[in-house]
């Protein structure tokens, strides 16, 4: 089986995620932060490695500010609802994933503005249009770090800047971008940074997280025991607790700090140069099939890990459903859940076919993936 | 190494539950509920067999009213926040966690009133006091179905049947219950269920849910991709999807499913058996130790698998502290996330021991609890 959808969750994991997730629950299986015994203190390690992990992987200054969630929606959600107020304005673009666009319109409904910035036909977001579109009441930018439908990768740094130029926070959602592009929240000028764990950070499911700059507060969606300061009846103001309510994921943190350590012992620059030699033959190759059109930028540096296409107008389901049961290749057909991207690509109607490789995918792979979409091109 | 503190996070997990974890990690790796493609397919299954075993477990009709969450506190939240709205009012009691607590605090602020009815020196909510605390715009009753303080187990049933009496949405939090003690949502007359999967459901941590009966409305308090309607840029109202955004757990729903599968292989009656002859011989042997003074009720059968107790007016830390250093028996001190329980008990500034066995541990494990209590009574 050729496995083709690492943006939806990464696969294989490296060998290990799985025994760092599997050894977490049989040998220590106790609740960290909540008691001072032995396997309670060793539970607390694990979790506060995997921070100091994240902390070193982003350049953050503090791995306090780290919070962990359940994945980037989560994260998304606690950020975007923790931070905007009726009456205030946010400026997204069009191309983002609906762990964005959902939680805004929801806002909508108790006064918060949204300006959703037009990308281009290749999905790309320009950084004038944002800075464009800030009014006085803007309190928060929010981008995708890269289109989970194209692949593109949108100027988040020149955001970042104009962002800090404003004063106004910078939310970026790196949902397809950590572990994938190295990432310097103070760098690339990111406020607030949502990710997944189990995408390109190659660990489990169930795993993400969120930095917070110091000097942002955000309010919360979640409120409950935290294992500190238990005698008050509000939520404690120290990070992360009052953003980490109830039983943390611990095995699914340990693998999540499994899958950093992959990353880090073979170095992200040598993933990424991987990722775009992968993305580079797939560009090439579906763009030498008569019928084909790829979407997204021409240049496959431009891409994160992710292409999409389609074959004429036939349907993106059809051809991922005669890949997977004809060929034995898994990608994933559809709108993504990001109907605004496909609308502004204008495959709302059709969805693409996304082929999304990871570290493990080999040339010979995408080799068949390219044979297999020549054979259905002339169906 | 005795590990006492199952309130927590039950620990060890049957053998199934970490080799259900791994399994799916390494063979069943795929997104589910996202593609058509066979290894999501499988994901996808792995989910649904989990929501089908909880509503076999709990007595639900239909599963796809039973929504995963990362914890007992993240349901909680969805229920509380997802029914509340300014003007209306909230009836619960003093022995509540704080992942009860603290949402309806934080409610307060934008005008939802709540009733904390007073339980008794043991920890016991009286159902008369509950139902005199309704007023005409009730619009819940939140109950603990036992402290996590004393293991008290309250009357949840009659409780039920109070709020259905007067047309009243009723939710559980049966954080310390659920694994322990048969729930049938319908003989139990429970509206709304919340549950965590890692404590005596015996799955792994990030695990846990929330049952919503029909009929029964719940706002988000999180939304994004669903996998479903990605043509919609707002939440679809189908479910579970309206309530699952993000990529689900899927490993830790895996775990889950095992551990639910070995208790009933055991029988959960059994289970609950054992677990009334373990607490019997933790009061009794606690009681006949001179300074020990035990908590909740004198009954072992009103205990769901929990005792809490002190030695004279030594900290409860200290005395956890030695249990872990001198005896290599871990148990869990202080508050315990619930402040407001040991208000009511009365052991606010001491806070307790609490020592909470699991169907794992041995009547030997007691007997050395016993003996160390003893030891250090003498000091």
């Amino acid at each position: 089986m050729i496995y083709l959808d690492n943006a939806a969750t990464s696969w294989p994991k490296p060998d290990s995620v799985a025994k760092a997730v599997y050894d977490c629950i049989v040998n220590k299986g106790a609740n960290p932060g909540r008691s001072g015994y032995k396997m309670a203190i060793e539970a607390g390690r694990i979790v506060l490695e995997c921070r100091e992990a994240l902390s070193d992987f982003f350049g953050i200054d503090d791995p306090m500010r780290v919070i962990f969630a359940s994945n980037a929606t989560d994260a998304l959600n606690m950020a975007i609802k923790g931070l905007l107020r009726p009456g205030q304005h946010a400026v997204t673009s069009s191309m983002e994933h609906n762990s964005v666009a959902r939680p805004l319109k929801k806002l909508e409904h108790i006064g918060v503005e949204t300006s959703f910035v037009t990308a281009d036909g290749s999905g790309l977001v320009s950084p004038d249009d944002i800075e464009k579109a800030i009014r006085p009441n803007t309190a928060v930018i929010i981008l995708t770090m890269a289109s989970n439908v194209t692949g593109t990768i949108q100027p988040y740094r020149e955001v970042g800047q104009i962002a800090k130029k404003h004063g106004i926070p910078f939310l970026l959602d790196a949902a397809q971008g950590a572990g994938h592009i190295p990432i310097d929240v103070n760098r690339d000028n990111v406020d607030i940074l949502a990710f997944p764990g189990h995408k390109g950070l190659l660990g489990p499911q169930g795993t993400g997280g969120l930095y917070i700059r110091e000097g942002i507060e955000l309010d919360t969606i979640v409120e409950g025991g935290t294992g500190s300061r238990s005698d008050l009846i509000t939520q404690p103001d120290i990070l992360p607790d009052r953003y980490e309510s109830g039983t943390l994921n611990t095995p699914g943190i340990a693998g999540l700090k499994a899958g950093i350590d992959y990353i880090n012992s073979v170095g992200i620059e040598k993933i990424r140069e991987y990722e775009i030699n992968l993305c580079s033959m797939i560009i090439n190759g579906l763009k030498g099939i008569e019928g084909v059109q790829v979407y997204g930028l021409k240049d496959p540096e431009g891409h994160a890990g992710i292409v999409s296409f389609n074959i004429g107008d036939m349907n993106s389901t059809e051809i991922s459903y005669v890949l997977d049961s004809e060929f034995d290749i898994e990608v994933r057909a559809g709108l993504h859940c990001s109907g605004i991207a496909h609308k502004t690509i204008g495959t709302f109607k059709q969805g693409t076919v996304r082929v999304s490789p990871g570290p493990f995918t080999t040339e010979e792979e995408v080799d068949r993936l390219i044979e297999a979409v020549r054979w259905i091109a002339k169906l």
